[in-house]
């Protein structure tokens, strides 16, 4: 069921798409390499299948392709970026650029972004980071389908957070995770198959425990990480993202962040603009020599990539192995797109005049 | 089997035995109020009881009383400090008030430490960010217990993150999280039970679930939270603060941190300098207004806090509610300790020569 295209050719369609909702050239770009590295990287869910998604923002005048990104606050290694209600695959760029700049300047940067959109991956814009010799940051919130420990009310979204670290002659370390035990693309496909979901990914409206991938459509919600067994720490992960991203920019946070997909209402009485990101970057020489810092980082990778298995597992991992592994893969291979993603492309072409994909 | 004693009472006697092992006077007042604070937060684990740990040492002389501390290498926003191997209850103050001055200066500070030992509880030095209408940040490393996903190795510790946001009229957020499934001291209380732990705690020595409560001893570890249910990001999130505290600093991580009793025998081959800490303050108005922050933040607060309760839970509550409240009442009622406790607290009373606990 599914084809498989080149990346050089959804690259082509991709920013052709952006440009016909009257992104620049420069937007369109930065928007297709951000869009795309997470087909690259395995993350389906977060990537060309979302441009669709992204047309019918821009459609619903929720997103603005010409924005004027604004830096509204700041300090030596702190600020806020206003993103214009512009997409989060622009505005995010715009604030990684801006905390390294800072980094670079007095060791470290920290940016809270409010009126922005979905960023796409944010591991995307965390390892612009690494090439800098520095740690990337990224956080974002989104709109509520997580419910609080002991809450039935869905007030928090999957909210991820990632982490890329520099490394020496070893790949480096790329955290990047949903604060939900498992992420709504991973429920997405048990729907699909009609299969059952894990105890612990998700809860009914009356919160108990539910195996049905269809609950949230009937008041359930999804879990923090932990699930049944200590998911409040996955709530609290889950409250940071959100706080740092929402409150400290003056974006929406809580149940208000507005949702992704256009047909879905805003909701009412928002606190603050469009949906918070934060980002950051620590410069390895702001804290040790980066040289020494390599060193001991390496032999950290070293260290975990060969510990033993157990329990049938052929190799330890570490985070950011797979993702790292995938992009090599596809790069060479091609991306393989599910049926009903092209279709959605080819009406997109359709729809604009461009060439589709082939 | 419990006997209350006096904040005031316990304060007295653990300044008198920090004394008794050469601290000066101001340290010895610093490692009290730190080390108690556990007490009264409800945290029992890490607070008085451990107090003939930080001891053992000193006698082991893995503990300086008299420590050096210095800032080793430092930027405008960031830093390294060497805690000459003091108490982490007195190296992390220092290290706290460090990045709280350095966001004064340029909006955040962040200090790595190497060199350290055991500083209580990370909410004890998160919280002071909160007097400085500053976001607090605190994590550590610890001696390693758990496994990372698919290994049968314990390669990292309990690694806490605790990160506590201002707020106006509303108590604050206070998130103080172990990234395991079950901290350490929750494991102590089944055993002594003699009663099984749920499954997703722990793994045997093959990387089975196991519900023995002592499968540590035997060679298992336990789970990243998370456990059988995205573990993996729970195991990301402790190498995140292993990372950051260890490899960042200069101190040991991964399998070659030190371990806290003073009888279990130092790694071998150590790559840095005792146990590591990371340290971070942000500058609300570093962001935005005070003010508005705060009356969005309460918001925040007023919107979880009151959010619908379910399956026959009573109410929501946010991060830090549950210590806020034992502290309250804690430190009207008392400090209720275990007869072990107070019997070993004799024996340093004897030791030392120190009036005993009444």
């Amino acid at each position: 069921m599914e084809k498989f295209f080149s990346y050089g050719e959804l690259w082509r369609f991709t920013k052709a798409v952006f440009i016909s909702i009257d992104c620049s050239e420069q937007d369109a770009e930065l928007a297709t390499t951000g869009l795309l590295r997470a087909d690259l990287r395995g993350i389906d869910s977060h990537g060309i299948a979302r441009l669709n998604g992204y047309v019918r923002l821009w459609e619903a005048k929720r997103a603005n392709s010409r924005p004027q990104i604004k830096v509204v606050h700041e300090t030596p290694s702190t600020g806020v970026v206003d993103g214009d209600s512009g997409l989060g695959l622009v505005v995010a760029p715009f604030a990684m650029d801006l905390v390294i700049e800072k980094a670079r300047q007095v060791g470290s940067g920290w940016i809270a972004v409010r009126n922005s959109n979905h960023f796409g991956i944010a591991a995307q814009h965390a390892l612009k980071a690494l090439e800098a010799d520095m740690i990337g940051i990224v956080m974002t919130n989104a709109s509520a389908l997580v419910a609080p420990t002991f809450s039935i009310e869905r007030l928090l979204g999957t909210n991820p957070i990632c982490v890329a670290v520099p490394s020496g002659r070893e790949p480096p370390f790329v955290a990047d995770l949903a604060t939900t035990t498992a992420a709504n693309g991973k429920l997405e496909i048990l729907q699909r198959k009609n299969e059952l979901a894990p105890a612990g990914w998700i809860q009914d409206k009356d919160g108990l425990v539910s195996t049905n991938p269809h609950e949230l459509k009937a008041g359930g919600a999804l879990l923090p990480l932990g699930g049944d067994q200590g998911g409040h720490k996955g709530y609290a992960l889950s409250a940071i993202v959100d706080i740092f991203s929402g409150v400290l920019s003056g974006a929406n946070y809580g149940p208000w962040v507005p949702p992704f997909p256009a047909y879905v209402p805003i909701p009412e009485n928002m606190p603050g603009k469009g949906i918070g990101h934060f980002f950051g970057a620590m410069r390895i020489d702001g804290f040790r020599k980066a040289a020494d810092f390599k060193k001991d980082m390496d032999q950290w990778l070293v260290r975990f990539r060969t510990a033993l298995p157990g329990n049938g597992h052929k190799e330890v991992m570490v985070p950011g192995d797979p993702e790292r592994r995938m992009e090599a893969t596809r790069s060479k291979e091609g991306i393989p797109l599910l049926r009903a993603v092209v279709e959605n492309l080819h009406y997109l072409a359709e729809k604009f005049g461009i060439p589709p994909i082939t």
